[in-house]
């Protein structure tokens, strides 16, 4: 039998500065039903607007919760195709674009994603000069009519949020306007976040009085990150079967893609970046991609990821809190990260671990036999039989079965704030054939169960036929490739947390000396990859090429660097 | 048939220093099922945090939404009685005490309710200079430690909220702490939320550099409101028949008792007030009462509010704005203002009226055939027959089945910020053998299309048997009886909006000249008031005893004043 689709094409006279969100959802609820349904754009250029959005209060992991105004709220569908045939998609406001919960069998494709007004704001640093005051610098700002501001009681306040009060300038980062990435050694300035002083001293100029972490230099771009994490451009959300291709994410408030509770996953040609032609160097405000507590196939193909102001990718589970044991088989867990709360990470029949919160290590796993929310913080889980007898206020449980494998090919990640891909996932995990140009580490391999509570423990990864092209050039990282899981030195002998890494057959063009850093892996190999000296900056702090900690079965072949000029 | 009654009592152990929300859940989820029910707590003191609280996203009307932590998430209950027999509840953190949803025939009585570390923050001036610069004044503040804070970056910072970060002192207001009440033309001084420069001198006193409205004085004290509106004490929406009685809110992060589309409301003996024995001159951050689009009868009976940081009782409906006509028998609506919004102000089968947003009147009535919520700030309303002809984009609508009648009875009002109160409800009011202490108008009788959003009309309010001493001895009004509907003069010839008001056989002690102004009232009688002058305060700056304009049918007894001292 031949399944008829049902296709919808947006009148195309929606493509023009009039409100699209309102014929969008009309037509979704056209498209409700059994069977495949496909709406189309025809190739325009179409404006969403907060105001008359449908909204859903949405927990969205390593974002901020808050009651969303989605522009397309996907919510219970299945089997849909929304096809932009190249339009854009233009934002305005605190406004979240995608939205897949509840839904299987999802493909969208074909559109770029884009704000009239930024969340963050840039400037030009057209002077600098260190201010009377030890530790401040008084800078110049050159603000172009992009990044709309006004100053009034002697503060800057950026404005035009459409929806929103003037902002604060947040923290501050450093971008070198020529290479387009984070200037060398540049910092996170977060003092800025706390006090500032501003005169406007012409329009679009603003001195601006501040702490910094080493002093501004004039000719780079001032970035100020000033409006939390609220609008990411597409959240999945306990969903199935999603195949995201040929999108181009310019610019969102939090993170390009992220993903929670879902299975299966495809994201070809999927861009996070700057618009073309724009002076822009800050793409998203937070990471490009994010998966968390997901399972199945999680696959990258032909993506380019830059300019955002965190990650190219996480994948990690989420580490509850053990808060007390309420019955011989049921402990109150807690999400202790403000970022991860509203999240149930497990749900009944799932397989769960009991994890040490010192030495990371499982001690028992255990079959959830009920799942029962307080609130957004706190959980009871009920498991079949009783608890392990270690069981402590402070350790933590893990899902074992929301895990994903992991492919990445093919892909360019770089430019951006902090690293590359963060990866901590026990699937079988292949990083291949992509080009790093990362800040920071351009592979961190960790899992925290004490701060940030990101799991878990991984057991097959493989990095190779990548280049890593003069990453680590500033500080976020302790090597290119970085396996530090959170293991205080004095509990890491025998904790052999990670499995099974292998770094092959890569090109690293090193910035810095560090090429890799590992505590805690059984099986840890690294060979056939050829490194050399990079030219693009100065040599960076790093002294050791290779360190290994607390590691067993370890292969490393070529361990000296070359010579440098 | 004898009605039996489930009693539960409450552990006695829980009047401790432990959390007693989970026991209050407990027993609450005990308390279910038809009949009456009773939950009684042994007199003591419970702590109660938000951790493990109950949450409700709630649009709670001129408070602020949120997902809020509720301690006794009273949603779906009938014929409940929580009788505290005088026990204290202290609260944590960002908690909502009590929230009353889709319930009815429910009793509270018998507890104070209280915080440990309160939203608002108090300091003693120790001393005030003005600053070098223009406009600035520096004071020396001296900060208990019931009040925490932190300077850093040369900021003042309040902290020790348990569940929130430091918070920046808001808007400030001046308090005498003798007379424990706003100082004497007190202003709000919100330039202080904008900027300002702190420097610990001592531990406990801060030099705090900001502008002020006019010159802060040694030995009174600076309130800073600065955590919002998210946690009032007492919530009812959509509810019936509630009876609060001898209840004591010492404090509250938003209002006392805040109610909406609710039915038949009854408090005696309800008091905001700060603890007794406690030196703080604030109760509740904002309005003691506010009665929002709620119907059938209002009672108060010897309550008293007082040192909150506004009115004390407001009674109004929601003016709903026409955004545009949809068909010929549908409109668009908006909630315009931010704390009215997800407020869902009729139903299919109430009546509503249509008012021109400039002259107020009504030009048409209809009956609610479907109301649509889009989202929280816009709604689809269908009415029986057709549209009136005039309807026009900036009309407002609003509900004529959801006015409520209102008596006050035998109650003390005052040594608040603002007002005494406010009476915008078409049903018939009678407030009678009250005291006011009000810095500004004691009876305020207003409505507005434009900016509050606040309707509507009054048709029947007697003011009798009360005392005003010594009100308007600051900013907030134009005269003891303010009535002043917000229709700009050019458009008041005709727009009789209020009808019947009679303030009879009450006795004024004026602190200033301006005993009653009114425009816009068909039907306004002053008679029988003993006027005389306070002796507390310097004479205010008002001339005239009584301005009238644009009213019809007005009979004022008395109008010209004693002779002052």
């Amino acid at each position: 039998m031949t399944k008829l689709t049902q296709v919808v094409e947006l009148d195309a006279s929606a493509a023009s500065r009039a409100d699209a969100t309102e014929p969008v959802r009309s037509a979704l609820r056209s498209l409700r039903g059994a069977g495949p349904k496909k709406l189309v754009f025809p190739k325009g250029r179409y404006h969403f607007w907060s105001d008359r959005a449908t909204e859903e209060y949405l927990f969205v992991s390593n974002n901020d919760p808050s009651l969303k105004a989605l522009a397309f709220p996907l919510i219970g569908f299945d089997d849909l195709e929304i096809d932009g045939q190249g339009s854009e998609f233009i934002f305005h406001g605190f406004i979240t674009p995608f939205a897949i919960s509840a839904s299987h069998d999802i493909r969208l494709r074909n559109f770029s994603i884009d704000w009239e007004r930024t969340f963050h704001n840039e400037a030009l640093i057209m002077d600098s000069k260190p201010a009377p005051k030890d530790g401040l610098a008084s800078i110049d700002l050159g603000i172009s009519k992009q990044y709309p501001y006004r100053v009034e009681h002697e503060q800057l306040r950026f404005t035009g949020y459409h929806d929103h009060e003037p902002l604060a300038p947040g923290h501050a980062l450093s971008f070198d306007p020529v290479r387009r990435e984070p200037s060398w050694q540049a910092h996170d300035d977060w003092a800025v976040k706390q006090w500032h002083h501003a005169v406007e001293i012409d329009p679009g100029i603003v001195r601006f009085t501040a702490k910094f972490s080493q002093p501004p230099k004039a000719g780079n771009v001032a970035t100020f990150s000033n409006a939390g994490r609220y609008c990411p451009a597409i959240v999945l959300t306990g969903s199935q079967d999603i195949e995201l291709s040929d999108i181009a994410i310019h610019h969102c408030g939090g993170m390009g893609v992220i993903a929670q509770l879902t299975r299966n996953i495809r994201l070809t040609r999927v861009k996070v970046t700057p618009p073309p032609g724009s002076d822009r160097v800050i793409s998203a405000t937070a990471d490009a991609t994010h998966v968390v507590n997901c399972a199945g196939q999680i696959e990258f193909d032909e993506c380019r990821f830059e300019n955002q102001l965190d990650d190219p990718g996480n994948f990690h589970g989420i580490y509850a809190r053990v808060s007390r044991v309420t019955s011989p088989s049921t402990v109150e867990v807690e999400l202790v990260h403000g970022q991860q709360v509203g999240i149930e990470i497990t749900h009944p029949g799932d397989e769960i671990e009991f994890v040490g919160n010192k030495n990371l290590l499982t001690y028992a796993t255990a079959k959830v036999a009920a799942f029962t929310r307080i609130n957004k913080r706190f959980f009871e889980v009920e498991i079949e039989g009783n608890l392990p007898p270690e069981t402590a206020k402070g350790d933590v449980i893990a899902s074992l079965t929301w895990v994903s494998n992991v492919t990445v090919r093919n892909s360019r990640v770089g430019n951006n704030r902090a690293r590359g891909f963060l990866i901590s996932t026990a699937g079988k995990v292949l990083i291949e054939n992509n080009v790093f140009r990362s800040p920071g580490a351009a592979i961190l391999i960790a899992g925290d169960a004490n701060y940030w509570f990101e799991s878990g423990k991984v057991r097959d990864i493989t990095v190779r036929g990548n280049t890593f092209d003069n990453c680590l050039y500033s500080v976020w990282g302790r090597a290119v490739i970085d396996i530090v899981p959170e293991i205080e030195p004095k509990n890491r002998e025998g904790a052999l947390y990670h499995q099974n890494i292998r770094i092959e057959n890569n090109k690293f063009i090193l910035a810095d000396a560090r090429v890799m850093n590992a505590h805690c892996v059984d099986g840890l190999v690294f060979k056939n990859n050829t490194i050399e000296w990079g030219s693009d900056y100065p040599l960076g702090p790093g002294k050791e090429a290779f360190h290994v900690e607390a590691c067993a079965n370890v292969e490393i072949e070529g361990d000296t660097l070359p010579p440098r000029d």
